[in-house]
Order: structure tokens, then sequence, then C-alpha cells
């Protein structure tokens, strides 16, 4: 089983946290993948620099100072940090961007009928899973930043739960694959402020009544159903949980 | 063959000489080493947030502000734009700080009597060439940028000519190599001013007489006692050449 596991910005804005996860990670047995998103230090660099921070519909627009941003900070400063930090911890791991040995191909978003600047989504036949699965072959654990490239010499900014999910379902279709998604709360719950409402599984036949009884609302009703979607494209099982507990049997477990 | 080719500023700080000599460099034959130096941007990038250039008998402190910055410099911001430019000439480049793989190990400087900080010299045994050549059979070409690591999580800012000389020798010991140190003079001249002066070959027993003539001086000799070194250590040749020209058999060749 090939793990996959993504993590954001609530670990990695906090340095012990990081550290403490990263010790975890490097537990885990099994082959694995790191994929990681942003956090705060991008903002910070790009309001230091006076660069404006243009946000859309809540979304944040790339324009091509931003995108050399968030390129030194998530491809450069974070991805090798991480990568340095797994070293320590004897997991032999390698920091890529997708233009890393051509592994995650991406298309410009379209500009019409909102410009987004330099985002990119994943082409559907974009990650290069063969050349992923050669490396972890080799005992050597890949590391995600999600910053991509079009094949044309264009990097482009992309989302990391997304990066996460592509990965994943890539590599399902040579061996099997589980994805974790770590965030701040244990898993889903049906009262965010009440870590015992957690749910500790969900399928297809009881996701609908979590959902109509308003069990399940707001933010996480995108991340279920990109689970389902990842499950549905070959994905074993989605664990949502706590990155301060990767290495407990404890979250929200997401199957067909 | 295999060819460890190292570019610095000069290049780098030109996007219209960068895109030449990536289209260049992707058409050279053969398994291909890229290592690159770090240019202007990182001088320009520290002085806009406010972090002091401090400089000892001519070489640079690398505080950890600095460290902060060559990292996202040189790691992110030019070797993805580097492996993504590379990538659409139809070259698989890979970019690699030394943490990437555990592929490049140093050791800080000692803070006694100068501390330079953050900075790193690469350990003898330092260079994992059997992961590189691994990488070169698979069709993937390494792009190092400088930053290393200890090995204890601590990332370290390098000499990239070090680091191209330390690749080269590392790999002779498995298969051959040659290695070609581009800059923007045409090679190694006796007057440095004039280019019809360069000298196309020099061996050990040529080297001696063109010392006390005074025919090579100042900068050059540095250089070409590190290419001696290499050659000493297993390196077959070493090239110097102009960047513009890397595909012309022109330059200065240094052998036994």
């Amino acid at each position: 089983m090939i793990t996959v596991v993504k993590i954001g910005g609530n670990v990695i804005d906090n340095p012990e946290a990081l550290k403490a996860f990263i010790a975890d990670f490097a537990k885990m047995p099994g082959k694995k993948i790191l994929v990681h998103g942003g956090g705060k230090e991008a903002t910070r660099l790009s309001a230091t620099l006076g660069i404006e921070t243009k946000m859309i519909g809540g979304r944040r627009v790339t324009d091509r100072a931003t995108l050399d941003v968030v390129t030194m900070v998530y491809a450069g400063l974070i991805n090798k940090r991480i990568v340095a930090l797994l070293q320590a911890e004897g997991c032999n791991a390698i920091g890529l961007s997708g233009a890393d040995g051509n592994v995650i191909r991406a298309t410009r978003r379209n500009p019409e009928p909102v410009d987004y600047g330099y985002v990119g989504d994943i082409n559907d036949d974009g990650v290069n899973a063969a050349f992923i699965i050669s490396l972890l072959d080799k005992g050597v654990t890949p590391v995600f930043s999600a910053i991509n490239h079009d094949g044309n010499g264009e990097l482009l900014n992309c989302n990391a739960d997304s990066v996460a999910s592509a990965v994943a379902v890539a590599c399902s279709r040579l061996a099997p694959v589980s994805l974790t998604f770590c965030f701040e709360k244990s898993g889903v719950l049906t009262d965010v402020d009440d870590e015992s409402t957690l749910i500790s599984r969900i399928d297809l036949q009881s996701y609908r009544p979590l959902i109509e009884s308003g069990a399940i609302s707001g933010g996480m009703l995108p991340k279920i159903d990109n689970a389902f979607k990842a499950i549905q494209s070959g994905v074993e099982k989605v664990v949502i949980k706590s990155s301060a507990r990767l290495l407990a049997d404890h979250g929200t477990t997401i199957t067909k």
C-alpha cells in the first residue's frame, strides 16, 4: 500500500508542529508520498515585497510577481526545509515540483470569465505515476509542492489538495493507494467545536443521510466530495485526520 | 561520457542568454548534468527585504535570513525556472538540492577563526553518484543548485564550482566524465581583453611555463588549479568556455 499524505498551513506555519509531524511521517511504515500546501509565508513575503494580494471571489490571483513568490516559498524554502528535516529523521525524501522529471503537468486556467493568472489545473493524464513509483521502489519518498508546469516552460500554481488527489489516483492504477488529508481537527465532526462528535467512518451509503440531516455541512462537503471522487477513481480509502495524530488509528475513514 | 556543465550569474541574470543556453544544453547529446550558481537575484531580494549583506574578506556571510533567501532563490525560483525551460526543450530535467535524495552532504564551515554562517563544504564522500547515475540511466538530467544539507536537518549554502567538481569527481568513479565551466569569456586568455589570445589546450606540462611567464594570472589561477584537482581525481577533461558557445568545439581544454 502506498500512502499519500497531504499537510496544509496549520502544520507548515508552526515549526514545533512541523517537526513533530515530520518525525511521525518518517516513522510511517511502507511506501509514502508527502504533499504540502503553502501556509502564510508566501503572503508575508508578498506583503514585505509590496506585492498586492488580489482576491477574486475568495480566490487568490497569481500574477507574475506572485508566481515568483510562491515558487520561491513553496518549491524552494518550504519544500527543501521539509526534505532536509525528513533526511535528518532517516527518511530519504526528494522534493519535487511538477516540472521535475516532468512528473505533473497542468494547464493554465482559462482566463475567461475570470483571469486568475498563473493558476493551473492538473491535466487528466498529467501525473507520471511510473516515475513516482520508480522512486518509491528505490526507497525514496517524494515530497511535492503544489507548483507544477505546463510543458511549455511555464510554472503554474496549483491547489495542494488537488495535487494529492491526482497523485493518489494516478498511482492507484499501478498499486493500492490510500490518501490521508491532515488538518487541525480530528476528522469529520458533526459539531466542529466538539471533537467527541467525530464520525469515524463514512461510505457512499451513510453519506447522504449525514448531509440531509445537516450533520455534515459547510467547508467539509467539498473535501468529502473530493474524497469520494478519488475513491471512485481507484484510491482504496481516504482518511481525514489531525496532523498531530498521523500514526494513531484515529480520524474519519472514507470508503466505497 | 557524462558531461557536467556549470553556469554562473552571467547566464542566469540575462533571460535571453539563459534561454539560448538552455536550448543549446537540451541539444547536447549524451548523459549530462547541469549545475547553476546564483546570480544577482538573491542579492536584490536581500536588499528589498532589508537583510544586510555582510562580507568578510570578500566572502558573503550567510546568516539565517540570508540562508532562507538563497534557498528560495537558488533552490526554488532559479532551479525550477531552469527545469521548466529544459522540459519545454524536450530535456527531462530534475532539479535537486543536496538534500533531495540525500544526494550531496556538506559540513558547515568551522566558525573559527571566521564565522561565515550557514556556508558548507561538500564532504569527501558526500556525493551519492549511484543515485545520480540511476537518474541518468532513466534519461533524466539532474539540475543542481548549490544548496546542500548536513544530514542533521540543516541546509547549507555551498560554492557552485565546488558542487560541479564534486559531482564530476564522484561520477567519474562509475563512468567517464568531462566537466565544463561556462563563463563570459571564450576560455583561458593570456590577455583577458583579447579573445584572440585564447589558449586552446593546457596540460600539466604546459601549465608551469604559462604561470611563470605571467601568461595566466589572477582569478584564472584557482579555476585551473581546481580543474587539475578534478582531473587528478578521475575526471577525464575540464573545459573552460563561453556559455554562448556550449555546442561549439571552442574554449580551453585542460587535460593531464
